[in-house]
């Protein structure tokens, strides 16, 4: 269900992540040569949400879903883009933030998801740099406050303005009682490396910093008088223009709008579809494979295009996790199924594996690489099982190392002719081609303590597995028979839904994530769960707390005690 | 102010850390030449807190006050001491966790400071393995549940009895809707590496796992029938103490308790004082140096023991600051101040270096290094004020480092004829001897991102520096005339004060600890987090929530909405 405190602005329902740029009512994307730009400028009327502006280019989520939107057809569409410069559309300021009275009327669980779905694409933005050369420019003439320089942080190089008052600014805490949760804080302290006293004194200054300050801190990377800027963006942008990408990026492909219905009770896109057992609290996910085998060459790939397998499944799940995510949060579980044939769906990994030099070949991994990450980071318990005519071979393979359980079925079900259930590891299972935000593979993180069971799953690399061996291989949880399955699986899934959904989503936060972290899961760790628990407190959202009292002239009242 | 909803069941105001072993109510410490035993046998009616009663070897802050105690005593009075043994003193029954109604009955304050003491009581618990050779063995003869169990986890062995009925178990999901907080989660998935899948089954599993599956899963180190328990114990000892710490530890000293009166606006021990201004929020911490030169051999600072000037300032500030955390909450920003002659503080940092090998030397680098982490957890602003007559040297500029923010004053007061303010860097600033919890020191910390400065710092080692070259080597975030002095500190602390406190708490909790994470680290931020935000929500606290109804016969009633 959609948010019961806010009603959609557009009469509808359920928020949709699905638009293109024509549609696009907050950004405006051009492209020329290599060098794309995106220009936010606000339509204060065009609110995702029935009752506020988005003044002052500050954004709810819809703007973002059309930032999410642009970063992946310039990716797609424009692989010859090699550099992406970030302006506004509006005169003296960047932009102001993720938007205030959105923020003080949204359900807890929207707050949340906002800013996990944010979070998540600004590391696209970074990602598109890391592995696709994309080298963002974020230009501030202007303000840039709060979730506005946290978009700027996103970028690779900041350029801000001295003109005396262009600025930047993280006022959460001083103003609203929150935290620069869209990865603000962890970026000064682990992107940037400002040091920390300074990042004190910044994060807790209204106004913010401006002119050689801001450089001297590193909080911006250059700072240019009116006169000099766009001699100043020019240069920095043909450097990268000549440094960046593969010199003769062909033409991109067009992702052209996904086929979807939606009724009550499920979803249907063409290779996924989305069942509610609302009474139980369970959403299935049924990821069909391909009936036909992986192209013969990477021109064909490109002919494909968006209806490309791989890509259009991947794009296919996004969707549905978002939707999920957004308009079902009464979900519990998410039960991942899927049903084609096991070989045919390896062989696309084998051909994305030996095209892994052609620039969608490895766009489309990456994309995989985002949607199951979108997937671990998904606060459901997630379940795979793996039945007769399930197809969960490599990147499939993924979604049941992202489970929080998998369940096996060993042989056949009376009266169903297909074969006992089956799964092959893939190369990409193991190269970390698809690693977790903690930077290692499923596999590796889930072997941490094994490395030897870690050495067999290589080992059995192609490898045809039943239940049994995957059981023993350790990549299931459990191997069960027609006898046992219906009820083990049963009793699970009405346990599971009596837990407290907040010590589910707690715990599986938890144990998702061994080993490492980085800069990427210390946003969803450390940040957002310290930013989650402030936007539990009444400091910031009761009625006389912050976010409540922003604009309305009367001043917060707050509780002393410290925590 | 102590907790306004709970009572001190002891009639004082205060809660107090000052214990040692004849006074212990919950735990008996026994010494057998290189092994020392822990009895956990909890005096149902010892509880901190009027009402509730200590069943089942549960435990609440009074019982872990003991146990850290206990151990610090180990390291200090039992240097010989090569292996603990932890074990219950109660039938069938090993520790039920952290006691239900006292959670349910805890202010959030309490509950949130109560599980930072625990895990800081579990850390020290590996601190002494890792740093001092103390061995810790665990045995499990009956049930160890939640926080039993964790308290297991912090050993380097465990022992579980073979017998049909004793288990480990980690039930807070199932039976209370919130988490295992006292670094459950994490050392079972980064210190013992338990499959996730399996962990989330382990974690969801309210009756535990017990037998041969419990040492499948890594969850314990042995399984032994109870015929063979004790020759278990015997031999697992007995290896520790063949191969563990230095053969022949000399004789301990004795933990003296700490001279310290109590008025009501101040805390007076022999070298620090705390002063309340509680109109302002604002505890001042006074660090007194020592008149005394630093002894001349090892031996002198045996004989002077507790009494010795480095250990006795390190316990000193340790109750000082758990004094604040629990029992001055309204307490905004803590002032660090100094007063005493630099070169002799320095001079105590020389002598611990040249000692290094000796056991009380490391054992007191040891303590400071957890007081100091102590610091960086602390939840309040910290600041350090460097004036005239100051003495941040060496082990104290940790403090300075450790704030979020230190101004330093240039030159002297009108009327106050002390040199100005100076500061010496020592190698222990640099050497990583007292390395935060990212297992960085508080200055590679601090210029993450100024490689150069952090070697300028290194060869500024002994350095008298005054304000001006403080600052322009980065290890103070202001220098201040006497003009602007008195008028910037006021202003600041004043808007301090102002700030949500909730939202300071998560802005030093990111700003503090850039760089790495280490499963330390972890337990702070990930999970402790995650189970503040937990403590907050109506599923766990709310008058229908799983902790306020356990025991009560009737079921939580749940809102649904995952988050």
């Amino acid at each position: 269900m959609a948010e019961a405190e806010q009603k959609l602005a557009n009469g509808t329902a359920r928020i949709d992540f699905a638009t293109d740029p024509p549609r696009y009512r907050h950004w405006k994307l051009s492209i020329d040569g290599k060098a794309a730009t995106l220009v936010l400028d606000v339509d204060e009327k065009g609110s995702l949400f029935a009752g506020y502006d988005l003044k002052l280019n500050s954004y709810d989520l819809g703007v973002d879903i059309e930032l999410a939107d642009a970063f992946e057809r310039i990716r797609f569409e424009h692989p010859e883009v090699r550099v992406v410069l970030l302006r506004s559309g509006k005169p003296r300021v960047f932009c102001a933030g993720a938007n205030i009275r959105m923020l003080a009327g949204a359900s807890h669980a929207h707050k949340v998801n906002f800013c996990k779905f944010t979070n998540e694409t600004r590391n696209a933005i970074e990602d598109a740099s890391a592995a696709s050369g994309v080298f963002t420019i974020c230009v501030i003439n202007g303000t840039a406050a709060g979730g506005g320089y946290e978009l700027a942080l996103a970028a690779d190089h900041i350029i801000l303005v001295d003109d005396g008052s262009s600025s930047v600014s993280l006022p959460e805490v001083p103003l609203l009682a929150v935290l620069p949760g869209t990865g603000g804080l962890t970026r000064i302290t682990d992107k940037r490396k400002v040091r920390r006293d300074r990042a004190d004194f910044f994060c807790t200054t209204e106004e913010g910093i401006k002119g050689k300050r801001a450089a001297e801190w590193r909080l911006v990377d250059e700072v240019v008088p009116t006169s000099r800027l766009e001699a100043a963006i020019a240069s920095c942008a043909q450097d990268e223009v000549s440094a960046g990408r593969t010199a003769d990026a062909p033409a991109g492909i067009i992702l052209a709008p996904l086929y979807r219905t939606i009724a009550a009770d499920r979803r249907d896109y063409q290779n996924v579809s989305v069942i509610f057992d609302r009474a139980a609290r369970i959403a299935t996910v049924m990821l069909r494979g391909c009936d036909e085998p992986a192209p013969a060459s990477a021109e064909a790939m490109v002919a494909q295009g968006a209806a490309f397998w791989p890509l259009r499944l991947a794009r296919e799940l996004d969707d549905a996790i978002l939707d999920i995510r957004f308009n079902e949060i009464d979900v519990a579980a998410i039960l991942f199924k899927s049903e084609g044939d096991l070989r045919l769906t390896l062989g696309y990994d084998d051909f994305l594996d030996r095209n892994a030099a052609h620039w969608l070949a490895r766009e489309i991994r990456l994309k995989w690489k985002r949607v199951l990450k979108r997937i671990d980071l998904t606060s459901r318990s997630l379940v795979a099982l793996i039945e007769p005519g399930s197809c969960f071979a490599g990147t499939l393979a993924e979604i049941v190392f992202a489970a929080d359980r998998s369940y096996m079925l060993i042989g056949s079900r009376e009266g169903d002719n297909r074969p006992p259930a089956e799964m092959i590891l893939g190369d990409v299972n193991l190269s970390g081609a698809l690693a977790m935000s903690n930077g290692l593979s499923r596999l590796r993180t889930r072997f941490l303590g094994e490395p030897d069971a870690h050495d067999k799953a290589r080992r059995a690399i192609g490898e045809v597995l039943d239940a049994r061996a995957a059981e023993a291989l350790g990549v299931v949880t459990f191997a069960l028979d027609e006898i046992d399955w219906d009820d083990e699986i049963r009793l699970f899934l009405e346990e599971r839904s009596s837990f407290s959904p907040d010590s589910l989503t707690g715990l599986e936060a938890n144990l998702r994530f061994a080993g490492p972290e980085t800069m990427e899961s210390k946003i969803f760790a450390r940040l957002t769960a310290w930013q989650n628990w402030i936007f539990q407190r009444p400091n910031a959202v009761g009625e006389e707390g912050a976010l409540k009292r922003y604009g309305t002239g009367q001043q917060p009242v707050f509780d002393t005690r410290r925590v």
